[in-house]
């Protein structure tokens, strides 16, 4: 039975006089719910994330329930704080479980209390307290678990696969005629999350990141023609990279698996390693963990030691490029370099979430309370265009955002590297062939390549 | 005479297809080159940042000086570097010199030369290096000095104070028909400057203020009864006070000037603390610089005090209040409290800046080469919706940007510290009278009241 | 009944063979059980911390309690953590009792229970979680309340106020013939306890102060003439502002309560600041909370100022001479100066301990319990010449240990800043009619200079 | 011509009194300058370091020249810093040249000129400006390039291989009958050098590896069965990694090169993983990079792999032992683990020194300057039981220390660990066959085991 928001709610009063009246039953359908016109000549239009002025659920009815799934991020258990706590103090609910080891944990243990005590201190550490595992997961037994135990709130913060179990749960849970709603929190340490602007974590990851690139660059000087590689977080896009190299500044040259580029011949990596070393003594290069992508290959022998690597293409592709430049310089006695070869992926990710990943966080988690508490059924939570909105779940989960290499960020970084661009040749139009060319834009590389730039969030 | 852009601009190469061509005179007055549209439909409009396919300056008959003003905040040698090695890699310009001491250095001293190489690691300190002063500027012996070195661009990094010293530069220059263009970037670390989305430096100030209300918070639970205040950096505005205790979850009460409060009765701070105390053992208290403003004046004996606080009352707020507070609970032998108070402003603001900043430095310094290479005449540069955009200098210093406190962040603070919003008494309305009710805005805190939320960035 | 150490307890196991064979009752007095043999042809003698082949309690039949008691300093928490993990993983207690705000905790509080998963995680806090207070007990109440609950291990964590508190209950436990081991944990953030090397947290401190350093190097560097003032913890002794001046080199005076110095005339600290602005452009000086014991006055006026202080002369010598600085260079119109005042206080002592000092503290725990199980019925911990000790109370609560000006590290500290020494006037003669000149010593400063330096741990 | 000391030299003035009048010319023999006492039935003395009153050098006659050899440690940059400052200050000497890339820049290179004000902020930067190189020096062509030069004091910082060549060229220079003093400054992050208690960037290394323990933990305690394991830095000895465990806490396993440990069996490595994580979910393992050498092979395969390793067995024993764990629980279908594997080797030894190493360098800075202005011929540097000595070249490169696993600290770290000591079986005996046994020492384990424990520093 609909009622009006609790008197705790300090947002609402302050608030809903702002915003429309909207009431909507977690039986609705989400194309009801999450209103998205993509026939508007303004774009695709979300509906605005917030308190709404009549809640679904009586704070004293709600049975919330909190998972954690795929690998870690900064913030994670700010977000479940942040759950527990809004929860409480907005809506009165005191009902909040935490269940333990990723969605797997739905059916296979016993959910614990979290209380705002509990997880008072929580957001100054990293990982998740809840514990994670990646897939593994089975829809039946994860909804007969949440009707058994009569939980009617679930909000699961992961990744791509989560989301996608988030969405298969909502739909098991309508066809059940449940009265349940499931809310996303979408985590990647990689930013590659189409539709909203930025993943939380992702500022601290690129801060950490300083730390390695700052050691590779102090190993780097202190020897001669010393070479300082680090590897970085994110497999099918390039943006921690990319953001870790423009704050740095003392990075000759970045990798992603969005700009191809080849290491052989004029134009290519290893001629430019060899000029950089000889102009300044020293350099530094960063490489993010699918920078494989981008390699274009030009002869027989690279292509083996390739497909060598086999399905450990990706984790490995730091330390084989890494021999790649050292059997390079070694061969051909051009000069004798110093390679040390970084790869800080488990130091960045473990630490706990700096102050403007914290803000952030707090919002996703409100939106979500807000968004669930008036009966929404289905949907995922982020900022679209600088304003926090409620989103369709297959909108977060049918693609992955890249780095548009077209776009301004990476022009600045060229620009900030001096590396060359490693296009104009044959190989790139070769390359090109394959993956079509991407439309110039001038948009910010915050959005998206697939136009969603117009997108507006609208009540 | 307008040239094509050097060969060595990577970011023109790759980018300017997709802008439209302009070319703009240094002699063209403002208005001409920064568009502003207000009659439009969707609001005020201000030019996109970037590069432009013509530049109007020659790379080797550039000669640019660099100027730092005002108190400190992080990021400003990051802009320095910036603005060095910007013009060097992009454009070709060789010749770029610093002023020091602030404006007044233009006449009084020998400029320094900077270059990459000088400026390569001064990101990594807090500071200027170029030094830095308040006022005290004669514009005509500055344009005088300009005009006998042959300085044909000028960068001024500075608050309210410097974007009018740059204005005035500017109109002076107009007037003597000089060729040279004038770009401010426009420095704060109260985040109070309107129209920008957000001043650089901010996210490092939230961030570095976690430190001090963590040990607020360690010295407060230690003892029973035990309040720590933490006094923040903002005169006019309370927006590093309001972030830093959405980021901490640690604060108990926030304090700003845009938020009317009262100290006793019913309602007022004093029973808030009583209570705190009684629930939880310990509190703490973050307090903008400037808070003195939001406080309502409910007896004689307050005001007389307030009085005798003179000039000083602003930087003197946050220790006058701990003194109330302390002789509140020990006059009325309510109950021991033990008070530390803690003011890490000069910690805070002399850090170098961190990750984010970092690339946000990094873009402010390229807008403003890149309008100067364009020709543009005087203007200053950052972002507005989320987009760099050319701003007139008049519209960042005709007011000051404000916490909304009837917004969502306000909102989002109130209920995470569970703080009164000591709204509703007749005192409130009191105050109300003197300052106009705000309109009820369903923007993200971010932006300003003035109605500039629909600014957009267009072209 | 004495018993042999249990099986869990590995150190024993170890090491027990080389240790020769105490049996000590908790009946018997300190002299006999913690050797001081002060007619040794090399010195005091203290008996060697350690574990004992023979323990004097069951696991199963100790009441430990933990006290904390006066201002925070980084390493409590650490210190209480080893003191419950230890007895529970080498000697098998369990039952460990923590008593909450300070000494007069003992019988106005319930006693809480500490275990392993407890504490687990307390190191990496700052503060205490037993939280603190100081002064106010009341002997005979706390060994009632021990008496009453069975307690029959006490470690008390404080300083000079605390250990004297720790004698007294020891008297009294024998007074009454209870069978109760007292152990003291010397605390002082300001490393002035006599006989121990060092004492825990200080490491910490020194490294927390460069923060405080570093900025006011910043700020100063800033502006022309700019002098930043950082006041460093330290009543009666120098070691924080000393270590903290050598670690950082970028401080050009350091005034302490050991070393005299005056302000006015040839060689006073005003000429030095002037002349050092001449030079550098600025400058920095730390001063440690008590230097105000080192000036030597010199005319009428300063002395009244400095009474008007009156008993807070300590904690406002800082800001009292920042003013007389700025006072002296605006009124004779020398130059104008621009000084920043920083009192990092509560920041410094408020942070977790540092690797160096948590693996101290574990020391400092283990050497405890050892004690307390082998029977000692009352004494201190700490290391004397680089090895633990068991010490008696009075020996550590007898004097403070102060920084010997005429030793090498304060020579060292001098040629490190190039401060005049204040040295060689008739002022410092008068000052010197006052304090008897201190013996010149060879020995490092990190010993006291009340002969101490002889001591040597034997057994 | 021997001279007094100069008027600068604060030091000499104040503690001059203290010291015997030594005068010794750079001509005499080692044995001469520094005394070493074997007889002495207190055990070896070492001429105390420090300022003599009567120096051999006059100031402005002083050529110094520094280098800086072997692999990165955090305080390089310090020592160098105090190096410059302290001959500038205490002995005005101006003339000071850094050689370029380790040894071999000796006669590969011009010298380039060191004055206080191009080293004044270095200590804030990690690695050495100075660059290095491991190696591949040629002792007649050092000599040569020194004589050419008409250097007459060099300051050789390195490790073992340095202090070999610093007594070759000393050898040499002596064989010349050149005056030139040839002081060496210690370095090893290992902490293996014998005689001396500590080395410089120990401290800061322990503190740096807190935070890739800090992140095993996070990573670990995040999945079920989870289990981080960290490789540091120490390829002979293990102090690094014993002191990175007893200061973290949060590591169960610490596997060093002294201590014996075997993997299959009872009382194994892998039987204690698998209990540790039946009762705790989680753990934590510290690997020193040398630990294969405690390796106690049981059967043929363990050892067939290991010779597998070959020369890279050192580098590759973690990702060796975590390969053997994962496949010792995947084959036997055991349980699930999740084993994470971090090497922070570069992140850790290329951060600057922190407070603790800073004071620490500057103290080994200035002893080896008052000991080459003295005119002692040829020696090293470095605290011996508390106080800094001079000491002959050969007694720190004629041993490595090690970690006395019959000592305290490693009974600590059992105790903390609650590790099996893996002692006890045949196959300890069988190893310790071939190693005699230590004998058991009751002396901290700063010492090491070849009776230095009683070395003190005389005069």
């Amino acid at each position: 039975m609909p009622v009006t928001c609790s008197k705790t709610c300090l947002t609402c009063l302050i608030t809903s006089p702002a915003f429309r009246q909207y009431f909507v039953n977690v039986d609705d359908t989400v194309t009801q719910t999450i209103v998205v016109h993509k026939s508007s000549p303004r774009g695709t239009h979300f509906r605005r994330a917030g308190p709404r002025q009549r809640v679904y659920f009586e704070s004293d009815e709600v049975h919330a329930c909190i998972v954690t799934c795929g690998g870690l991020c900064p913030g994670v258990n700010t977000v479940i704080r942040e759950l527990v706590c809004g929860l409480y103090h907005m809506y009165g609910v005191s009902k909040v479980l935490g269940v333990e080891g990723g969605c797997k944990g739905f059916y296979s243990r016993d959910y614990i209390n979290l209380t705002p005590k509990v997880v008072n201190n929580i957001h100054k550490r990293g990982g998740t307290i809840l514990g994670t595992s990646r897939g593994g997961y089975d829809t039946q037994k994860i909804v007969d678990s949440i009707q058994n135990r009569g939980v009617n709130q679930v909000y699961i913060i992961g990744g791509d696969g989560a989301q996608k179990a988030a969405e298969l749960v909502y739909e098991e849970v309508r066809r059940r005629g449940l009265k349940v709603a499931v809310a996303g929190i979408p985590k990647t340490i990689d930013n590659d999350i189409p539709v909203i602007d930025k993943s939380f974590g992702f500022d601290t990851t690129v801060e950490e990141a300083q730390r390695a690139i700052k050691a590779a660059h102090v190993e780097a000087e202190s020897c001669d023609n010393g070479i300082g590689v680090v590897k970085l977080i994110g497999r099918q896009s390039g943006f921690i990279a990319m953001y870790a190299t423009l704050a740095s500044r003392d990075v000759d040259c970045c990798l992603i698996p969005e700009s191809p580029f080849f290491l052989e011949g004029k134009g290519g990596l290893l001629e430019y390693i060899k000029k950089r070393l000889q102009e300044n003594g020293h350099m530094v290069i960063v490489i993010a963990e699918g920078a494989a992508e981008g390699l274009i290959l030009k002869n027989q022998k690279t292509r083996i030691q390739l497909e060598g690597l086999g399905s450990k293409l990706c984790s490995d592709f730091g330390l084989w490029i890494s021999q790649r430049i050292k059997d390079h310089f070694a061969a051909q006695d051009i000069m004798p370099i110093n390679l040390k070869f970084i790869d800080p992926t488990y130091m960045i990710r473990a630490v706990p979430s700096n102050a403007s990943d914290n803000v952030y966080c707090t919002l996703l988690a409100h939106s979500a309370i807000h968004g669930a508490m008036a009966g929404y059924a289905g949907f995922t939570v982020g900022p679209v265009n600088g304003k926090h909105a409620y989103i369709p779940f297959n909108r977060v989960t049918e693609a992955q955002k890249k780095v548009v290499i077209t776009d301004r960020m990476w022009a600045r970084l060229l620009s900030s590297t001096n590396q060359p661009s490693f296009l104009g040749s044959r190989d790139v139009e070769a390359k090109n062939e394959e993956e079509p060319s991407t439309p110039l834009l001038d948009g910010e590389n915050s959005k998206d390549e697939t136009g969603t730039n117009d997108v507006a969030t609208v009540l």
